[in-house]
């Protein structure tokens, strides 16, 4: 077919995550029949945020303020400080609305094999933080998996003797991912965290 | 959050088939991230798609055009026209890449219980078009539900004894296991069992 536009969209939208080829033709045939109440809103709110959005510069969170809505909020300067592998799962944990402190965003985990060490990551970023925000306890909310255990002990290392170390209770399943769990999980888990 | 122009986009993105809140969160993320190489094209081609995209006024196939490549394209002029439910249906056959005739799409199937009757479906459009373009076969190409077979025999009525009237076989799916088979399919492809 010639169609070029609706094969150039059709290409695009296969490309987003949870979505292939069979479902994209899908999307794009439902969005031309809801060309008003979907397809135009949808193209405005992409470059709406295109426009907006950026990264925290202070936790890396994703927002639409040069410094995000947790960290400007003075209320949340607890002394606590969650730390997370991705965006998601900070977003995750404020979906379960059990923690009032801050966050900051690893950008990944340490990953030798693939030649990601802790410049790579905002490690060094993390240990300026503990000290310039008087951080009284880090909590690290890395995944169950191999890697983000090797990243939260790497962590622990660096800031022992500094802060007190907690970590999620056992309760977030092996394996797992923070962004998968519901909610009640998520806050027991937070609720149950122990001293490293 | 107040990041209203991430949370209405996340909203938008919830309402794409295959989507649901979590997914929509997840491509977002990852709309975000790759900026410059989805984000914003993917807006750009939305928006192309919004201005161009029409419904063929003669089978109702969507391209760019008023009228499709296929029905302005004259070696498709075969007299063989294959009616399908749905524009998807009508590109699944063209991905098959074996029918080298012209389509017409219904729109739906009948269905007396929702209230949609012949004139809601471009069924007039249909006998037309058998006059007008010399149709000698139509293939009726309907999805194997109630409601299709139902739309299948309504048409069949209408059309018997000016046409020749043909419907895709059914039997066993290319590649398909008899252990994971309908009994329906089973029946239907026992019946219509063939000679070696």
């Amino acid at each position: 077919m010639s169609n070029n536009e609706i094969e150039n969209l059709i290409e695009l939208m296969a490309k987003l995550p949870g979505l292939g080829p069979r479902s994209a033709r899908r999307a794009v045939l439902h969005l031309i029949r809801k060309r008003a109440l979907l397809l135009t809103p949808l193209s405005d709110a992409m470059q709406a945020v295109a426009v907006t959005a950026r990264e925290c510069l202070n936790c890396g969170n994703v927002g639409t303020t040069e410094i995000c809505d947790i960290c400007s909020n003075e209320k949340r300067a607890t002394g606590e400080l969650c730390v997370v592998e991705d965006v998601s799962d900070l977003w995750a944990m404020e979906r379960a609305n059990v923690f009032r402190g801050r966050y900051h965003v690893l950008g990944g985990t340490l990953s030798p094999l693939d030649g990601v060490g802790p410049e790579d990551l905002s490690i060094p970023r993390l240990l300026d933080r503990v000290e310039s925000e008087h951080i009284s306890e880090v909590i690290l909310a890395l995944n169950a998996t191999v890697d983000g255990q090797t990243t939260a002990h790497y962590i622990a290392d660096q800031l022992e003797e500094r802060v007190r170390l907690t970590s999620l209770a056992q309760g977030v399943p092996i394996g797992g991912e923070l962004d998968y769990l519901d909610e009640g999980t998520i806050g027991a888990a937070l609720t149950a965290r122990k001293a490293l």
